[in-house]
């Protein structure tokens, strides 16, 4: 059973959101090895350059049913068919204020177009959806009347729509039950209410069999259902198949990097945190026992467990973050560790690997032995080639360098990387450390905001996160990388102790 | 009815999240405020700042009920009474999963030792709500069990916890119906299959009179059900009153700004496009009648709606925005305004005011009256002390200035502001011209991505917003404030059209 369709173009409607063809192929040819049933690939009616994007997708040779949205009239009709899609979800108002309110005709007229409009369709041998506008907040009866007029036309489905997100599971079920009852019907819900999901499993325990959603939720104000969360839920709670759910994170990557919607951490399924675990209970069960603290693995939707550091860390969960970094500490040593560890994040909020080792070291009375140390920066910006010279102390020598970019960040951190190229000892590790990386928050409030920024850099198998922040977003970002390269060559030198006591 | 349970400890679970006492007071203050019925302020057991924190909001004289969580040790209550809370809410292992695997007991000596500590707790005056944990995967029938036990010993409240976003709200109904055969019921609902929005209602339905949420649905992995969702639902679906829903703007703010949990646009209640609308169709309806596309008014839930620009905006949409700068424009003016704004928007996915007036200007044949230029910036960073200066084209005379400020950006923000007010036309709109906002979108990537900087300058009642992007941050935000002030000057000696033909 493959029941989704998805709706290139009402996540399009979302505000400031915009995609280009390339996006939009990119995006089909996702969903379709998702394997959905439907793409509706966009609104011939809106302009050329709509429809180049939907011919684009139709010829794309997809499983998935290709589709443009129409509004009730016959010219949307045709300019779909111009684009060769496979069909049109055809949109007509069905509550008396989309009726009289915004289209200004009558419950009476608004039946004979459809009748006219789908078989107009048809006869061109498309496959249509008509789509009542507004459903959830239309006369049932009327509504039935039209769903009846559309599938006496040879509609393939009729389609229950919550345009504005107003309904609740109950209303759903009776309105999609009763026209079930009189053809194929489909369902679109948006989340206005937080009841997206609620109203698409509602729709279908009441018998529809195809769900319009949007990667990541996107669409119209609130957004519409989002796929992946219909998708898993069915899966999960009634066995219902639709998609690939391993396909699903991945789907929502690619989505939020064409859409620029970025994604709450706390978004279900695919937020950076759905499968993340910092406090003390729930990682000490997770290490247990995975199943501990998830409802389903999550490989089941393409991802991997987290295990973050931060206020409510424990034993287990600092144990394992230092084990990954090849250290080992005593019972007492790990308990210390623990209580700073929580000290620290009720002041930072966020607890890096660098943070870690400092305290780890610190605790078994280690003195840091820094490799790399920042002495001085000037980074000059605003001209057509952004410069900046860094000072470094490596290796208890000096190293002075410069570098060119694209922004001042960009000239400083091929200045650090030049200078620490100069040291023998660093030299390898300069040239095969890779910047994973670069993040900076969102920087709201005035020009004088300080500015946090997060790097992690990579060397072999070895990874580390630090975190930075300072008024000057240069000094913090060379901040961060300069501590980041350090931690790396310090690991290079050192025998793994987990390896040193076995 | 006021029956929100709004859990703070659950909320800074969330990976990352640590809330200062202060934080936390004016959570607690602004939930009251709203009128939730228990706070959960924290969790005693975890060490000496959270239990300062916990005394600190139980101090603050709420008509909430201010609670600590404690797990099923005689100690975490004894904790929680020494921070004056009036209740506890108790968590003891529901599942085999929880009571085996996780703590290592049998189910009769759960029963057991929960009987004893709700006698201890009632004891001494607290408020006791014990909770099933894994409630949703446990066996039903020692649910009731447990459930019947807390009730015997004096518990106030039984809670129906789905701890790992499990269950579909079938099974989440049916539980709670039995449940509340025995005793007043909670219920504690997860959103890791995007139902918790779902399984609260179905719990509501089922008589459940307590429901646990957080503002902002923050909590582990994807989070709890959000306060604001369910607020909502049970208002504009059932007609259940809870808190005051005009706080829930406010709230959300609060809780985002406290937590560093960025909200999606398309956040249900709370986003920023919640109440946003672009597409022809819908700006075109709401303009006609403000319901059309939303189903309630966003000033419900403390907010106002906006019309946003790009491209699916049609003509409706253009002479709205066009109208509140105070430009007019002939018909066919307009059609060729909207052509533009699309064509714009289909590269750039978000039109600013800027854009519109310049497309405008352009249309009507009218040379953009340019007053500010720049014409060099030089902006050094890095060191303890950043500085730039701008040469700009001010009405004409070149206009050299300089400036510090804590990062290179600040420094040359300072440094236009200087060149402008050194011009005597421009010296009055530079003195009071506001930076409302400043804002750079996160920056992935890597250090070379390309920066985009929006500023909101204000003076009087006119507002403009610029964005800019550029591969150099200090440039971007540069070009875009000059943009911004220059928009605010040539307006300043503009006679608005608007008035002038009447």
């Amino acid at each position: 059973m493959r029941l989704l369709d998805t709706t290139l173009r009402d996540g399009e409607q979302a505000p400031g959101v915009s995609l280009t063809p390339e996006e939009k192929a990119e995006i089909a040819t996702a969903l379709d090895r998702a394997g959905v049933s439907v793409v509706e690939a966009g609104s011939a009616c809106t302009g050329d350059g709509e429809r180049e994007t939907i011919e684009r997708v139709a010829d794309l040779g997809l499983d998935a049913r290709v589709t443009s949205f129409a509004r009730g009239v016959r010219n949307d009709i045709d300019l779909a068919l111009d684009c060769g899609v496979d069909g049109v979800n055809l949109v007509v108002p069905a509550s008396d204020r989309h009726v009289e309110g915004k289209v200004g005709t009558s419950r009476d007229e608004v039946v004979e177009t459809t009748a006219d409009l789908v078989t107009h369709a048809r006869d061109h041998g498309l496959w249509v959806e008509v789509i009542g506008e507004d459903g959830s907040r239309a006369d049932l009866d009327f509504l039935e009347r039209l769903a009846a007029a559309a599938h006496d036309a040879g509609a393939d489905r009729f389609c229950f729509a919550d345009t504005v997100g107003h309904t609740g599971p109950e209303r759903a079920y009776e309105a999609v039950s009763r026209l079930t009852e009189l053809g194929p019907t489909s369902t679109h819900t948006h989340d206005d209410l937080g009841l997206a999901v609620t109203n698409a499993l509602a729709s279908v325990a009441a018998g529809a069999d195809l769900v319009h959603a949007t990667v990541n939720g996107v669409g119209e104000r609130a957004g519409n259902v989002a796929l992946e969360e219909v998708a898993i839920a069915l899966d999960h709670c009634y066995g219902v198949e639709t998609v690939e759910t391993t396909e699903l994170y991945d789907l929502a990557r690619v989505v939020a990097d064409a859409t620029d919607v970025a994604l709450a951490p706390n978004k279900a399924v695919v937020g950076e945190n759905a499968f993340a675990h910092e406090s003390g209970i729930h990682t000490d069960g997770t290490l247990k026992d995975e199943r501990m603290y998830e409802p389903y693995p999550p490989e089941t939707v393409g991802r991997e467990r987290r295990l973050v550091l931060g206020k409510h860390t424990g034993r287990a969960g600092a144990k394992a973050a230092l084990a990954e970094h090849g250290v080992e500490v005593s019972d007492d040593e790990l308990a210390e560790v623990v209580a700073r560890v929580q000290r620290l994040a009720e002041q930072n909020k966020r607890v890096t690997d660098a943070d870690l080792l400092a305290i780890a070291d610190d605790v078994r009375g280690r003195e840091r032995d820094r490799r790399i140390a920042l002495l001085e920066l000037t980074a000059t910006s605003g001209g057509p080639r952004p410069t900046a010279s860094v000072r470094l102390d490596v290796d208890g020598e000096e190293q002075v360098a410069s570098g060119t970019g694209d922004g001042p960040v960009d000239a400083a951190v091929s200045a650090v990387r030049e200078a620490v190229s100069g040291s023998r000892d660093s030299a390898a590790v300069a040239a095969d450390a890779a910047l994973e990386s670069y993040h900076v928050d969102a920087i709201t409030g005035g020009t004088d905001a300080v500015v946090t920024v997060e790097v992690e850099m990579s060397r072999g198998d070895r990874s580390v996160t630090v975190r930075a922040s300072d008024g000057d977003i240069t000094r913090a970002s060379v901040t961060a990388m300069v501590d980041a390269l350090d931690r790396l060559l310090v690991a290079d030198g050192e025998t793994d102790p987990a390896t040193a006591d076995d």
